[in-house]
């Protein structure tokens, strides 16, 4: 149960594998072309270590489109996809509940895998998952979630190098209008892994995780629900320590209320300039008239087509982020700007910008993350134990949540890479 | 132990004080002009229901100056001031392990106090001032806080007006240069009353209780001592729970590297406009040889007379704050904002401005509390009860830091107001 354990295992001998690695392009399946498939393609399209050879969906809307844009495999299982041996890896992007059944087929095809945060809905089913990459001798990566930020990786570099001293305290709050997009009725029961708690705070605590580097060992959290008509988990505050002494707290809330993004000189989540537009997520969720239609509206319009792909080109994009992220250490608090990090230290503050080389900036870590492990034998950060440690986390805030009390993790089961 | 204990034995009989009381004005005495002391005495001149008719201090430097700017009743001591049989209140603004001998005093004189915060340093202490205020039958107010700031209570009443529905989470954050202010060597000891957990934490805690207005039932906290140089708390965040399952999260760093007025349009705590000035305290603080040199400096700078009692009279103010304040109900968060608070509704969001009707807002609501207890027999807010709970609290966080683990309150401990 070591760091290395997915990561050894994934390393891939390159001879074994160079029937399938030519010219060290992967060939790089999608599984799933709803909001978080068509999220993830940009950076692929863009990335030419990466080849798309077949995409999956069910939806026969979602793949007509698809087709026409593309000349690719298109095919509406999963199963169907690895069954028709033309990806060395897949991006899955389907459903929670699908993804410990999709992780653990992939791995038995000797396919590498992303899989989109939560990892799964119980640590059981993460466990599931784990030993079936490491039977196959598989990469498997946890993602994408802001942690893979390159303003959160240049955060981490600096707390690593030494030069802040340690870590004492990592402050998130994000106010969003998350629960006013469209949804799918599962994406509102929490008992099918709807809610903040799987799908938004993975990204305060993979973040948090990620910096803080050692084991969450106590949880103390409260999650409510406010929106009757919504009735999952919307708005949480929560507490975390850690093994060495670090501890953190992060805020959300999805009511559509205070957007914190004006915190942020109103550049929303994936590095967009943005308007202020308080309260219009929930109007246009009013015009649906039935949960069936709203559910529609998510895969049509959320879903590959349903709107434009890239940025208007003569807009300037900004480093994504998912709200404000403050880390006081010994010698210096560090903040993540709109460009990049702004690092206070006792003689003065400056800001490093950290260019976009991507469209996609966070994206785009993800897949260097899957080619380094594939192609270089690098461990991965956010391997299987870490994913499994994140949803731990968010299990532990939900539980702290209902009993109104501490939760302590540790005994193994808070195992973190 | 109920709410109206202090309050109810505090109401004045307006027969039995008339000897005293004229004309509805108060004879008020100062007990302290240090740092606390000269930061209140703008809100007493400006406000006509007052008279200041006495100061005692024991530093000559400072007695000297006041005597020199003002006509009144100058003491070397509060024992000297309360046999002046000058004053109908006093405001305590001594050190921290005075408060209790001088609530007592003030008490067993038959004379209304308010006393700065921390209430004391023990809960014991506070227990002992509570009992000779209930048999004195005088009003005791601790303040000031940031709880009395006019944003905070507008946002009180807008919770109170049930309009917002219920509360669910509160978040603070506060990033300062607190810790490189000249200091005193006891400020810098957390046994003797030093460091955030006794000086700025209660702002935040005061103002998470006064908005919740139930008891604390849960703290989880971290705080650590960063600068060895400067050996008390630092920086802390912490998790609060109330009765009703409402809960808080706090921040607070003041290592005076990231200054979250940034967050704040730049105007500072007072209201007033800053200009940012990263590192200069630490900067300023390094041209001290000792530290009994600091601490002269603290008296003769931050001291009565020390700097410009008043802003200039060409800037204008904005309201006073303790950093991000941000609250969330079921169909509101509502934030405070430099010139007051702005309410984010389902519909649409309203800023609401509050007038500057003092030049020390926060400061002259101490004296309304007061004035109206002792007058118009109304019961503070801001009592003994309501004191000591946010030293509990306080306290609470202290012990969870150094047992990482949960502290519960209760059993008649955590009573509130």
């Amino acid at each position: 149960m070591s760091e290395n354990r997915d990561g050894a295992n994934g390393t891939v001998d390159s001879h074994g594998q160079s029937t399938r690695i030519s010219n060290g392009t992967l060939r790089l399946g999608m599984i799933g072309l709803g909001l978080a498939g068509a999220g993830m393609l940009p950076a692929v399209f863009e990335d030419s270590r990466f080849k798309l050879t077949a995409v999956a969906d069910p939806n026969p809307l979602l793949r007509e489109r698809f087709a026409k844009d593309h000349d690719c495999r298109v095919f509406d299982s999963a199963e169907a996809l690895m069954e028709g041996d033309c990806v060395d890896a897949v991006y899955i992007a389907t459903p929670h509940q699908l993804h410990c059944e999709h992780v653990v087929l992939a791995a038995t095809h000797g396919v590498h895998a992303v899989v989109e945060k939560p990892m799964a809905l119980t640590l059981e089913d993460c466990d599931r998952m784990r030993d079936a990459v490491d039977r196959a001798g598989t990469v498997l990566i946890v993602g994408h979630t802001h942690s893979f930020d390159p303003a959160v990786l240049a955060i981490r570099d600096i707390i690593r190098s030494g030069s802040v001293g340690r870590l004492a305290i990592i402050s998130m709050i994000n106010y969003t209008d998350f629960l006013y997009r469209p949804r799918r009725p599962e994406e509102l029961d929490t008992s099918k892994g709807g809610g903040i708690l799987f799908n938004q705070i993975p990204h305060q605590v993979d973040t948090i995780r990620l910096l803080a580097g050692s084991d969450v060992t106590s949880v103390r959290a409260a999650s409510h629900v406010l929106d009757p008509a919504r009735p999952t988990e919307g708005c949480c505050t929560a507490f975390l320590e850690f093994s060495d002494g670090t501890a953190a707290t992060l805020t959300y809330s999805g009511y559509d209320h205070f957007d914190s993004d004006e915190f942020h000189e109103w550049v929303g989540e994936n590095g967009q300039p943005k308007k202020p537009s308080h309260g219009s997520t929930r109007q246009k969720l009013g015009v649906f008239s039935s949960s069936r239609e709203e559910a529609e509206a998510r895969t049509t319009r959320l879903g590959y087509g349903g709107r434009p792909m890239n940025p208007a080109t003569d807009e300037k994009w900004f480093q994504p982020h998912f709200g404000t992220l403050i880390v006081t250490c010994e010698h210096a608090d560090i903040r993540q700007t709109k460009d990049g990090i702004r690092v206070y230290r006792n003689d003065g503050s400056e800001e490093v910008i950290i260019p976009c080389a991507s469209t996609r900036p966070g994206r785009s870590k993800v897949l260097d993350e899957l080619y380094d492990a594939v192609v270089h034998g690098i461990a991965p950060v956010h391997n299987g134990v870490f994913g499994r440690g994140t949803l731990e986390a968010c299990l532990a805030i939900l539980e702290s949540s209902r009993s109104h009390a501490e939760v302590r993790l540790g005994n193994g089961l808070g195992e973190q890479a």
